[in-house]
């Protein structure tokens, strides 16, 4: 929801200093709407702004900025206002915010929190990036077992301002271990009187600390919930993962594995703010990489360079037919990632997607080699320079068809082959399949029209 | 959270017709894990093991499995049976099932369900496929702005088995137009005396039935909702949308948008449950159009054929340049289309972004063209038939960096114009600018060799 016909106008109204207008504009959005507009500013203005809001509008804001705004007003606030803001932020988003200042920043601020805060902080940032215990929350309710459903609910509704979500209570015995969990709404179906020993649920779906945030993601869409705990090494609760955090692993994880398709590094930012260097880096590198690889092709086309010297027209051939193979081999190389991604396929399943691709491959070979047949019988004739039409019809065809074939099975393996080596099968997968396929395409085209014309 | 060692023995217990066993297994299970574990089974032994569990426990494991099976297993049941499950189903889940049977099937069960239920459905499955409409459920809860919190706790105590969420409370008038909207938390939070009218929140935000899908997900996460009202054009609750859905949307999409830019018609099943023809259909058309696009790097290259005649080591360089503005150009379709996609770009953005990928492309030209100087110094002298060593390095320099801008350009452009149009940017992109590449990298490297050697 963006305003594009506001963004001026606050703009206007900040330099003019409408304190008035201002205050006024923002108590009337909600917070999301609110750092939407305030995203467009530079990091002094959008600080000016927020000063002229209540502390807890102020953080609330803050939260949904974009995160290098927020380090960028982090860094103009005096100490004394960045320990009250960030105070007063949820633990996940005061985590990460603590985790991008720099580190002389952090200690400057540190020892104006509240001691159980500055412990909550050092916990939260130890967790690696992309791991459960990175994108939880130590905001989790939990309630006694002992207690009746009325006590419970009673006691939540003290507890509940300061909880990431209140719809979700944990149960955790006197060493913090997960014993159990309840819902809001069971609270408030089960008789008064009823102890929460009697109505929680001990099968609880959780995961542990050091898991992938995308497996964590997984279990908690998978069984519907609303948050799902993380747990330690010894199934001691140590906080929670909420639905809307899924929501930004799946965005984060789609887009990773889409850049890396196409064989550029993650970004950690949005296009436009991403630094040129960065964005350069993040290119440049498998760029190289994919370039040298292709130098094979020029080793192939030297091998058979009496092949094309001898007969030229077979020159004209050769972008359609190493295309047509790497085309086919992005396609199986991007359904078998995302398969993989999706849990739908595994390596076990291996015999089956291959057997699959081959099938697959050779009835697409034989359809564009047939289009390619038809192709090459319209050859100019003196454009092929001593081959026959129907000869060289019969070579594009038969080479047309064998790259259509060794690219789909290229594209459908080489993800099978990362994932079941633990890496990443989207890595690299489209480039890199095309350029194995570009030199495949070469060697089995020149053996094809040496076979048949030499 | 697959438990490939069970499958084998489910299907053994299912075969020998262990009817305890298999019901006490199926009763120590989350439905959603129980579901995939019958995920793996045949139609009929799937509706075995669900006739063995009581209604509810049927219905809720019915929902969890793979649209397909649901099918296979709908049309094996009596319609008694069906309509049983049918109306035992979640509101959203069971007008989706009723939109994938046969016409027949849905005439045979319809009579069988109460009026409201049928009324229910046939609004339901009205809305067009990818629309909040099309997402929502008509499972909600409502509350008459004049109930105390603690009478409105009351209602949603009676109501709440049925409901998809009883966390959010919707406030209508008689025309049932949308008031406002109250959470658990609010009431739970509020003086038990204190009337809904004032703690309810006025400013609700919504989607309009007929809104796209990715637009309804979008707000949901924006504002960190855990459902998003569903209107008509007159403002009348029609639905909710819950954050659940809202997951499985963002991967829809996202599966989509990695499809489209490999042009991948999206299959509307998992890989391996969709038909060989289908798959079939969705590739080769996107194949056969990118192969007769590919034939202009024919008619390029009949243009050339006296330069490489003359020059047959030109040849040696031609996959190396296509393929490197072929692989540049993915790189910046990829990172447009994402960031037009998350909305960090607009097509009002365009003079910046063109101008950035200028300055990109000619800073990954250079370094590439550099990398390509150097290597073709390396040239066996005898593959270059009568050019010179250092004539071929700075044609291919030239070339490689020329190519490279361009195909920067074309791939950071196209998805833009296609957004422009009001297409989806992702349609094709990939394999698309990889071919558009293809003609331009034929044509800039033999313009440029033609100036350099003859």
């Amino acid at each position: 929801m963006r305003h594009p016909l506001l963004a001026p106008d606050l703009r206007e109204l900040v330099a003019d200093r409408e304190e008035k207008v201002l205050r006024d504009f923002f108590a009337s959005h909600h917070p999301a709407a609110a750092a939407e507009l305030i995203d467009d500013l530079e990091p002094a203005d959008a600080q000016y702004v927020l000063n002229l809001l209540s502390g807890r509008a102020r953080s609330e804001i803050f939260s949904y900025l974009d995160p290098p705004l927020q380090d960028g007003i982090a860094q103009l606030m005096d100490r004394g206002a960045l320990a009250a803001l960030v105070s007063a932020m949820s633990h996940d988003e005061r985590a990460d915010l603590i985790t991008r200042l720099p580190e002389e920043r952090t200690q400057q601020i540190l020892p104006l929190l509240a001691q159980a805060e500055r412990e909550d902080i050092r916990r939260l940032t130890a967790y690696k990036e992309s791991t459960a215990g990175a994108v939880m929350t130590s905001d989790y309710a939990t309630v006694p077992a002992e207690l009746t459903a009325a006590a419970a609910i009673e006691r939540l509704r003290h507890e509940a301002p300061d909880r990431e979500t209140i719809y979700y209570c944990y149960v955790v015995d006197e060493h913090r271990r997960l014993m159990g969990f309840v819902s809001l709404k069971n609270l408030i179906l089960a008789p008064p009187g009823r102890r929460v020993a009697d109505i929680m649920q001990t099968e609880v779906i959780s995961s542990v600390v050091d898991e992938d945030q995308e497996v964590t993601a997984g279990k908690l869409m998978e069984y519907d919930l609303l948050a799902l705990p993380i747990v330690d090494h010894e199934n001691r609760l140590v906080g929670i993962v909420t639905h809307d955090d899924v929501a930004d692993v799946i965005v984060e994880e789609a887009t990773e594995d889409v850049y890396r398709m196409a064989g550029v590094g993650p970004l950690e930012d949005s296009y436009l703010r991403t630094p040129f260097l960065t964005m350069w880096g993040k290119r440049s590198f498998w760029l190289a990489v994919l370039f040298v690889g292709e130098f094979l092709t020029m080793t192939a086309l030297v091998s058979y360079e009496d092949a094309f010297k001898k007969f030229p027209g077979l020159v004209l051939f050769i972008p359609l037919i190493i295309s047509a193979g790497g085309n086919c081999g992005s396609q199986s190389a991007t359904i078998i990632t995302r398969a993989l991604a999706l849990g739908e396929v595994s390596p076990a399943n291996w015999f089956r997607v291959v057997w699959h691709e081959v099938l697959m491959g050779a009835s697409l070979g034989l359809a564009l080699g047939a289009i390619g047949f038809l192709r090459a019988l319209l050859t100019p004739e003196h454009a092929l320079g001593g081959i026959a039409v129907h000869q060289i019809a019969i070579v594009v065809a038969t080479g047309v068809a064998v790259v259509v074939v060794c690219g789909n099975l290229v594209g459908a393996t080489l993800p099978l082959i990362l994932k079941r080596l633990g890496l990443d099968p989207a890595l690299m997968s489209n480039p890199f399949v095309a350029s194995l396929v570009d030199v495949t395409g070469i060697v089995a085209y020149f053996a094809i029209a040496e076979a048949f014309l030499m």
